[in-house]
């Protein structure tokens, strides 16, 4: 018991790479009594030495909790043996689907699953396993809760505790549901970015030199990791299978009036209009997708400044606009190629640009984008 | 003439919209005499007022340099017009597609295309016209110089010194080599964007809540225009069409995996394997995108700070981070949903990072992903 968490404890947790340490690091700083388990004796010593709590002995026979942080192919069955074994305790887990894993689960004979809460912190990085676990690595980031209808509703409580304690926002969706709305908003972006640079491998040297800040975003998460991602897409197939025929019908669409437009000149019938109609649809998606801090889009104004790439020169940038008395909403650098510059956008609201170009450039700065 | 430019003029700017009053803007900026005409006569006048150059009188009968900056389909007119109607001048464009164009000219009898060069500056903003004009839109950007085999190399000089002046880095293309090239880097991106985007037009809100960044970035030019993009589009459709029928075929290959992932399972032959030649496929064409500067890509490590979302705590931010004595590579914001705390991505190289996660440990900050 401690008085600084609601999750009382102590908590199992099952699988110490990343997300598993991670959370066991988080509980850890709140007093929580943690133990933890993997198949890799090297990996739960790992966890251990970060700080992600003990090693679960002999003598740890009864978890308030048990969170099932393994690989997505095995989390089914140690979801069931967890059950079986701990008849007091709530299990969860944080893989990446949930409804098919809820399936699976229904399948076995005899589980009380009123005690089992699927949930999926929508967390991750770039670096794997214990030695890059941090108990920030929630911090702000939704956590979705799947809770099926023959649940205890004090086991979701369990669950909704576990995420306020690690300062993740909770989000409650139906098992499917969920795939459903990861398919759409991380499965298929990845898979269509990995599309566009994988175009690339072939290109010619002098092509890729016209690479602009468009490409370059469209294709950031392309660098994602092969393995990993072929079990997250392969667990959400028919999901991401929808999402991808859906993706193919409008492609056809557009891949049609454009062969019209290639063989009978731009003004051929139909090709604008479709590519319009593409793009027109791409304008009404991208403004339902929610801004900063989750609120309605805010509309701000760009200023577009160029800093010399030397040390100091982006701080002096900043020390001044905070001189100045503009707040800036959202910051980006972008680089051009060849040139030791690189162009800070600075947004800020409407209102104040007009005064922070002038000032800036009063200041000395170039600003590109008045 | 004047001693600033390598550019001598007189240059006559046809068409004076963003690009064309920009060109207008940096060559005064050097001195250099510009001549401006535009089918509107609203249009020209504003060019004229933001100092793009003065309205062309029936006294300017002699330029130098002749730039097409009109709409893309009515370009290939103007350019045998200029020809014609000026013996001594080169004439050059500024138009998205130049293979195209190029054909388009070598039907027209009897012109004399050794004083024609295609050009095509790589620079835009999301605002249009003459207002938005800036003489440093091209600063930094790649500018395609794309000559055909009969051009007059010293045509070819005088659209390289135009760029050098505007200081852009000038790329040598053949016409058809840069239609494909541009295909490739930004008009397959921005359609493969557009696609993304338009799959939320339906989609539920809590599916949305859990958009993040990477949903954010591969999505972040679906937000261009419509109008525009479709003459783009169409405007290279020969081109377009090709790339996105190799990512139809790729495509293909994905969803008939998924199909059976779908029926028999995650671990059914072939689809785990089918995806993740999808992921490194792209792993390995992003990796030939040219980084900052244009050099190789230099691999950074990542610092993660939150930062309340108050007046002054990113100028603070960095500001510490100078005192601390750290050269910001590079810097991206992250923004939490629901919460009013913004994540900073602070690039440093990899030797710096252990220090200036300490260090801003110690001075109160919260350091995420350590």
């Amino acid at each position: 018991m401690n008085s600084l968490a609601s999750t009382t404890g102590p908590v199992l947790i099952v699988g110490t790479g990343l997300l598993g340490a991670s959370i066991g690091l988080g509980l850890r700083s709140l007093d929580v009594p943690v133990w933890l388990q993997d198949a890799s004796p090297t990996a739960v010593a790992l966890a251990r030495d970060v700080g992600a709590g003990q090693i679960r002995g002999p003598e740890h026979t009864d978890p308030a909790l048990v969170i099932i942080a393994a690989p997505p192919d095995v989390t089914a069955d140690l979801i069931t043996e967890a059950l079986r074994e701990f008849p007091g305790a709530v299990v969860t887990d944080v893989a990446s689907v949930k409804g098919v894993l809820l399936e699976e689960l229904r399948e076995v004979e005899g589980l009380d699953l009123r005690r089992y809460v699927g949930s999926h912190p929508m967390a991750g990085r770039e670096r794997a396993g214990a030695a890059a676990a941090t108990s920030e690595l929630f911090a702000g980031r939704p956590w979705v809760i799947a809770a099926h209808p023959e649940v205890d509703p004090a086991a979701v409580r369990t669950v909704r505790h576990l995420a306020a304690d690690l300062d993740a926002s909770p989000v409650h969706l139906e098992p499917v549901e969920h795939d459903e709305a990861v398919a759409l908003v991380s499965h298929l972006p990845q898979m269509m970015a990995s599309l566009v640079a994988g175009r690339l491998v072939g290109a010619a040297p002098e092509a890729l030199a016209l690479s602009g800040q468009g490409l370059r975003d469209v294709t950031r998460i392309a660098a994602s990791d092969a393995r990993l991602w072929a079990a997250i897409i392969t667990g959400n197939a028919a999901a991401v299978h929808d999402g991808l025929r859906a993706v193919r019908a409008d492609l056809d669409e557009v891949i049609t009036a454009l062969e019209r437009a290639a063989t009978e000149g731009p003004l051929a019938e139909g090709a604008a209009g479709a590519v319009s109609a593409l793009i027109g649809a791409g304008n009404e998606g991208a403004g339902r997708i929610p801004g900063k801090h989750g609120g309605a889009r805010r509309h701000y104004a760009e200023v577009t400044v160029l800093v010399p790439d030397e040390p100091g020169e982006l701080g002096r940038l900043f020390t001044e606009i905070g001189q100045i008395g503009v707040n800036i909403e959202d910051f980006a650098m972008e680089h051009s190629p060849k040139q030791k510059v690189g162009m800070a956008i600075v947004s800020v609201l409407p209102d104040a640009a007009g005064r922070l170009e002038r000032d800036l450039g009063d200041r000395g700065w170039r600003v590109v984008a008045p």
